[in-house]
């Protein structure tokens, strides 16, 4: 299944050839080919599921665990969803042709700023074959040609997945290389896909946070990171500890292994008698173990809830599961600093009723999202009301937490004289 | 000169603490500071002077020419232009906090976009002593920390800036690391910046291809490219003739060393008889060297003006110099053909009267800024508005087209609950 260096230039090459269509195609046009992708991708159950039962055996029986293997499964109801998904993307607005804002110059000139696509991204990803059509979608209504290099061991799931695409794509009158499977193949043909300046505009890789390195570290294109969440909740001395309890649970029980998933609790030393065994009891009947610093040991073990002394390690870790590192500040200042210190810039939340402490934590805070008396969950393109999302950026070029359709476009100036001059 | 690996570190991580201070500082705090920046670069003006003559002293040395030497000399009224340039920084809109959008959600939350910095920029340039004061007062008024990096000639002029910079930095209260130059050295220190990623944010080289090729191609943090100006003027058949020649003349003549002036002109072939021969007369009038297809070639011919025939190499070629390509093509569909295939995506002008034909014209061509009856030469932050600009970008990735104080921040999502939950 791997590709030779020439390959993989042409894939790119007709990829740039597809964008200069697709950069112009009618928003109409599009909605008809997300319409119709959805249709093949129906059609296609029977032929997708039989793809992925391959995929699916070969990682039985190369070992994989089961989170992975449900991560790879599709069946007919997955794939159902899949096709609703491409269809929501058709009822979103059109980023492509936006006029995003105009003024007038006093030689009489009026510049506007209009958004344009990319170009060409390439989508870097693992084992969920559902990122496949998800990423098409949202490239394809943005303008975007696609290249979609999914995990080898989702390959024949993803090579039936795409084929249903492209027969819907072509089926709108549109060229098929405007979504285009990469086959997964060594390092090397990866290496070289990143290499592609001037043939591919933005890389996209989700997946772990090797993937991730390993192509910011070797790619010579641009690319929009996506490290790890490491979220705060902090609760200050002035908050509503009904809500901190109820947003602390939320935001580390509801998915604890999703990037916006609390893995910190801040609380003021202020409020720590009072809040931490009431919210310590509940996050430990949801199976939640606490690691905390010195003083919050102190108060719980004093009110008999089961806490582990934490160590250096805990603070700024991604743990991803029901443990939740726990410690006591003393007000805004240090709770500031332990989130410069130790965040990773995704999300971070304050629960406090005083509106001049909620205003410094925001502007001060540095992350995607800062979050005022709500949960950190809500850090997501869906939930913020961007349609869709096709990652979330943790760095600050281009853009800042999750990319929708708008973020996979630019702007240019367009000027408009009556024949001036400098 | 050369400053060894961990010293290269060192001054970034000041840099990454500078930034974290500059990044909450108030209005007004750095506003004094641009001030008190401008009254120090006056008050050094001998110190600079004197360390520009020692520089210019080597370059003469090392035989460098008079437009090496120009764009390095500094004297008293170059020195108290970029004072005065700094100042005008002071006066432009802070970008930083300013909530650039904002909605609500059926659950009742209410998400904003608020801008912030990018954290520390780093500025790589040439001989120009000046984008040392620009840019380091850009980047301050937008709260970035900057490593100024410039050429090895310029090396004690630049040290004598930057020290007056960093003295009105400190006497406003801020972090001297805030203003940082970095020693010109071999590659190798370029090289160690260049990977630096976690503690620079953004690149921008400004200066030769081959400059900008060498970080593009070693960076691994992101960079914001400012590649050749190829830039067309498209004469459509109902231009209005008069405004096509004044236009024409204007993007070709009125500083043909710079990446927004024309280096092609295309003319449909309805009017290539009236509108050559007098457009023609004019550059050559101004001294412009004419290069022209076949057709160019004949019309010109008959008219006794002279040209030259345009070879493959002169479509798609940064002339930077008084001298035009020029061609004869049937209608927009093959205008925008040429600009496809032979434009750098920086700048591109239509004269029409047929507001459909530029309406097409403006969505399909495919440059940071495509203009309407008006010189190529508008493609400038100063001209659009901007207050000033820290580089052109031609890639679309974050900014595309002239970036000002907005270019340098990113933006965060506030998202403010009453306690909601997922």
């Amino acid at each position: 299944m791997s590709v030779a260096k020439q390959d993989v230039r042409s894939l790119a090459e007709a990829a740039r050839a597809a964008s200069r269509v697709l950069a112009t195609a009618p928003t109409g046009q599009k909605d008809e080919a997300l319409r119709l992708m959805a249709r093949h991708l129906r059609e296609a159950i029977p032929a997708i599921v039989a793809a992925n039962e391959v995929d699916m055996a070969a990682a039985r029986a190369s070992g994989k665990g089961g989170a992975f293997l449900d991560r790879l499964l599709l069946n007919a109801s997955r794939v159902e969803a899949m096709a609703r998904a491409v269809e929501e993307v058709a009822g979103l607005k059109d980023p492509v042709g936006e006029v995003t804002e105009g003024w007038d110059r006093p030689n009489g000139l009026h510049v506007s700023k209009v958004r344009l696509p990319l170009g060409v991204v390439l989508m870097i990803y693992e084992a969920r074959p559902n990122v496949t059509s998800d990423a098409a979608a949202l490239c394809l209504k943005s303008g975007n040609a696609a290249l979609l290099r999914g995990g080898s061991e989702a390959a024949r799931s993803n090579a039936a997945i795409a084929a249903a695409l492209a027969a819907g794509v072509t089926e709108a009158g549109l060229p098929a290389a405007c979504i285009q499977p990469v086959p997964p193949g060594e390092r090397e043909t990866l290496l070289e896909l990143l290499k592609l300046e001037g043939l591919i505009d933005l890389c996209i890789p989700r997946g772990g946070e090797g993937l991730i390195r390993f192509v910011a570290e070797n790619a010579r294109i641009p690319v929009v990171k996506h490290y790890k969440g490491v979220c705060h909740v902090y609760v200050h001395a002035a908050a509503d500890l009904d809500m901190a309890t109820r947003i602390t649970l939320n935001a580390k029980t509801s998915r604890p292994g999703v990037c916006n998933a609390a893995e910190c609790l801040l609380v003021d030393r202020a409020v720590a008698e009072a809040f931490l065994p009431r919210v310590a009891r509940e996050l430990v009947a949801k199976g939640v173990e606490l690691r905390g610093d010195p003083a919050t040991v102190e108060v719980l073990s004093r009110a008999g809830v089961a806490v582990t002394p934490a160590t250096e390690e805990d603070w700024g870790r991604e743990f991803l599961d029901l443990i939740l590192a726990v410690r006591v500040v003393d007000g805004l200042d240090a709770a500031l600093g332990h989130i410069a210190r130790y965040g990773s810039e995704h999300t971070e939340a304050i629960v406090t009723a005083d509106a001049a402490v909620a205003g410094r934590f925001t502007r001060e805070a540095q992350a995607s999202a800062v979050v005022w008396n709500a949960s950190t969950r809500f850090n997501d393109g869906g939930e913020l009301g961007l349609g869709a999302e096709i990652g979330i950026s943790t760095s600050r070029l281009h853009a800042f937490g999750p990319m929708g359709l708008r973020e996979l476009t630019s702007q240019k100036y367009v000027i408009h004289g009556q024949g001036q001059v400098r």
